[in-house]
């Protein structure tokens, strides 16, 4: 879709209108002469859009089985045609269009907040995922799901907090475990990652390998290896021998059963499809074909899932006739940057994929980093595997498995509070009836050894956070600032929060604060915080009362500063700063 | 490929270098960390031109089979690595990769200068194509082929210049016979295309229908329906009955069996793909489906061929998943522009397809208008036709008849000479020794009226045309100027001639001449112009003496002017201003 390339924008905007009128005879000659199909409205509203809005089944009809346009796509709202029909005739006419009904369907990101790089697993009737976790403590989230919809944070790769120290500790924002792949060998749960060092270390690429009994962990200790190169994953062979690939494009190495010896060089087996920055490589084995997955064309607007096979595993390599067989080509689709992606198979033999994407505000602002989507992935009689028909991502598709299963297993972690780097045990308790407690460390937001806040991702564009905390006076008198915050990294983040004497919000931007708004305050031991999300705004409550309104956050957005590696996305949290104790009892997040 | 993408364009550089050296263990370091394979230089030349001038067989087989790089991708001179492999010992390898020697394959374009939207047919073995011919005269050049490759201009579709007085008389630059196609039937060839009228005209889009015994002609004085829409074809269905396709998207009406009537309003069976400019529809029934072609995106940079398929004549229609089943996604590429395609089948089962292209000098600038492409086409297993096995359009590929065919029908015409509009036969005349008689109208080359100049479409990018006229004083004393000219339009052209006293060369874009240049000649009634061209250069001699050099001929570019409609290309031809008679006897043309 794009927006307004009709001869005038006048030419689809009658046609919209007649659409929502339902003039279709209108509407189909403004079709055959000026109106281009392609055409949207600033939200992103389609023809189709309007044409349900005007609740003519003939010109629906038509504008699907003539035009091609499609019930499932979304505007930027992330509201499709089908949405739109729910309750009118159009709805059942759209269930045999799409082949599931609206209560049938999942949608697109299944994962969303940051959820990067996805990497997914079947072992029995359990599916798995890891995605990148950055800077992020504990590290490396694994995720289990029943239904490859549903899923829950079952554990982490890495929860060593004094390893943590030694190999995140002074890591700039966005380097940590980049692309991390889970796989399965022998009775036991394989993760590797690269470790991206600061620019300055020896080896600023490293490759970590760990593994469990467990999917849930505990992990082993990690093994790194000086190996340049990212997005490590690895593949068992029919014959047993084990290879590890790393990009640029796919070059494998044997390794050893247990991961922690590589046994040979870096061979290229296949560049890619594109020329540019092929990368994350997956190898699947199937019918006597290797499988040689890549993500290529970096991960912002270029980003496309590729593949070639061979019959034999060091190539050469057929590339794919229909490559990229992932990509968003539309501009104006709410879903974007698709790529990275890894397949799994159902125990019924379907195939699907998992992989990332982007969504943006206003069309520039990615504000919650990069999110997982899942698509269905046909195979061709000759062979080739395409997804989701070759559309691109879907808004919306039908359920992998229509009848709820029972899900989870018997693990009751659940998503963790995160801390850059890694945690100060000793500063951070949490209590059984779900209180936690900061001590302060004496350190700002901005330095690269502060401990003392707890984050989780933003979960969505809407969302509103309110926790009540305790702020407990140790010292003589309360000093410094206490609160919530919304953060990128320790270059952009907003902290809303009290001191003795003042409420305040203030925005830090690379090197300084460089906005804040404050009012008196008197101190008081237990205060809630709200924040109301929509987009690019914020508005800041205290103990229910209306402060400020922020119409246009876009510092914690990856776009919001040009400054090192910004690869993650907003989070929200609680921060203590100075040498204080907070605990918060209450917190609630509603979408 | 993209010009200098990675890290630095030293690293591209040291790359390229290291090539062209042979430095293998270098080349192959750089690609594993810093250099990215889509790098070209300024010339369009890839690592594997460098590798190939290298001349290491290794580092060659290196790059093709494990960086995927294609030995028949072209610089932007149409250089491939391939070419520069010849008499080297990876010639017979790169035979091996491709499939075909060197002597054994085609170039794209096939049809090289002005030859827009090809329609093709076979009949028995023989091939016809037509091509759009806009305002010029004799109009819609039929091109005959036996071996798909090598083409010969055997008739036109409109010969008769009282009708072509009356319809394209007074027609502006780049209207006329868009997007013909050609058609059998019952022992009958049909030409139908659409008449574009001024933009003033009652009906600005008209269509045209005609049909002859011969391919070659005569064809009948054609029918006009006034029907809006534009690149018409034909189709006939097994029970006999006849239709019309007409964009936008594919709109087919009922026809009569000569196509001189309209039985039926015309019905959308499908918008296309990309909701962008459906245009070109061709309808192909094979194996119970009926597969509908579109060119789509417009007939620039987002040009794109995309089919559908359908059990029904009319819907709906399923779009293929590998939609766009050709077009060029590689800005570096030196063809561009790729849609406008029609399939046709060998009589022994193979397909091939014919669609334009664009080729940009500087990247930039169109100044051969369109061109006629030919690549074969494969069915995937599941029924889905896959041009060039998805590569886009191909530099080289193997000859669909690698042993020479007789070539030819009993049909002498071979390529025409054009006038603007019609021919007024009084003034023209063709002597059987090869000399042509022009007699001037009084009328300068930017008046609609004028008819005292004949055109051919310039060749490729460089030429040399050389013309010995005579030019003959029928009044008591030469008048005007009479010459050379590189011609667009009636807006845009160049006249280099001789007056009475003077030798000179003179612009004219949009309403006046822009530039001049002359010296003292003193008349002679025998005269020789040389215009070398090559890219935007133009270099001007008389009599075998240098005048002038020209390095940037950009108006008769489609890009050197933004004025009505410029689809057309860059011709060149003799002209006569004034009243006086021209006669040339030689003439040639080397490339």
């Amino acid at each position: 879709m794009n927006l307004y390339t009709s001869k005038t924008e006048a030419t689809a905007k009658q046609a919209f209108e007649a659409a929502k009128t339902g003039d279709e005879s209108r509407v189909r000659s403004l079709i055959d002469h000026s109106f281009n199909i392609e055409d949207c409205d600033e939200e992103g509203n389609s023809l189709l859009h309007y044409a349900v809005m005007g609740k003519n089944v003939s010109l629906t009809t038509y504008l699907v089985e003539h035009c091609g346009m499609d019930p499932a796509w979304a505007n930027q709202n992330m509201v499709t045609p089908y949405d739109l029909s729910k309750g009118t005739p159009i709805e059942e006419y759209f269930r045999t269009v799409c082949g599931f009904g609206l209560e049938e369907c999942y949608r697109n990101p299944v994962l969303r907040g940051m959820h990067p790089d996805p990497s997914i697993l079947r072992v029995g009737d359990d599916y798995y995922m890891v995605n990148s976790s950055f800077l992020y403590f504990p590290a490396l989230p694994i995720s289990h799901s029943k239904d490859l919809v549903h899923w829950k944070v079952i554990g982490y790769g890495v929860t060593d907090s004094k390893w943590a120290e030694e190999h995140l500790g002074s890591l700039e924002g966005g380097r940590g475990f980049w692309a991390p792949d889970i796989s399965y060998h022998n009775g036991r749960f394989y993760i590797c990652a690269t470790l991206r060092q600061n620019d300055d270390a020896p080896y600023i690429q490293t490759q970590m390998v760990t593994s469990s009994q467990f999917p849930q962990g505990p992990y082993e200790t990690p093994v790194i290896h000086d190996v340049l190169g990212i997005d490590p994953s690895i593949f068992t062979d029919d014959d047993g021998k084990r290879y590890m690939l790393l990009n640029r494009g796919a070059r494998i190495m044997e390794i050893s059963e247990d991961g922690k010896e590589i046994l040979s060089e870096p061979t290229l087996i296949w560049y890619g499809y594109s020329g540019h920055a092929p990368e994350g490589p997956h190898l699947l084995k199937k019918d006597g074909y290797y499988y040689c997955f890549l993500a290529e064309g970096g991960t912002g607007k270029g980003h496309m899932i590729t593949v070639s096979r061979s019959r034999n595993l060091y190539g050469p390599y057929e590339p794919c006739p229909f490559n990229p067989i992932m990509h968003q080509k539309d501009e104006m689709a709410a879903i974007q940057c698709c790529g990275h992606g890894k397949p799994v198979q159902t125990p019924d033999g379907r195939w699907f994929i998992a992989y990332l994407c982007s969504r943006f505000i206003d069309g520039q602002w990615g504000m919650l980093g990069r999110e997982t989507c899942l698509d269905e992935m046909q195979w061709t009689s000759d062979g080739w595997p395409v997804i989701n028909k070759g559309k691109g991502p879907s808004y919306m598709a039908a359920l992998p498995y229509p009848y709820q299963r029972e899900n989870g297993l018997s693990v009751e972690q659940g998503e963790a509070w995160l801390s850059p780097r890694t945690r100060d045990e000793n500063r951070i308790r949490q209590e059984e009836d779900g209180s936690v407690w900061i001590r302060g460390d004496g350190m700002d937001l901005w330095e690269k050894g502060c401990r003392s806040l707890l984050l989780k991702c933003q979960p969505d564009f809407q969302f509103t956070m309110e926790f009540t905390m305790d702020i407990v006076e140790e010292e003589t008198e309360f000093t410094s600032d206490a609160g919530v915050t919304l953060y990128y990294d320790e270059n952009t983040y907003i902290k809303f929060g009290i001191t003795r004497d003042m409420v305040f919000v203030s925005e830090y931007v690379d090197n300084s604060y460089v906005r804040t708004e404050q009012k008196p305050f008197s101190f008081q031991k237990s205060v809630t915080f709200r924040v109301e999300t929509k987009g690019l705004n914020r508005s800041f409550y205290i103990n229910n009362s209306y402060l400020w309104h922020w119409p246009d956050v876009t510092s914690i957005c990856s776009e919001g500063l040009v400054k090192g590696k910004r690869f993650t996305g907003a989070m929200y949290g609680v921060y203590v700063n100075g040498s204080n104790l907070l605990c918060w009892r209450q917190h609630s997040e509603i979408q």
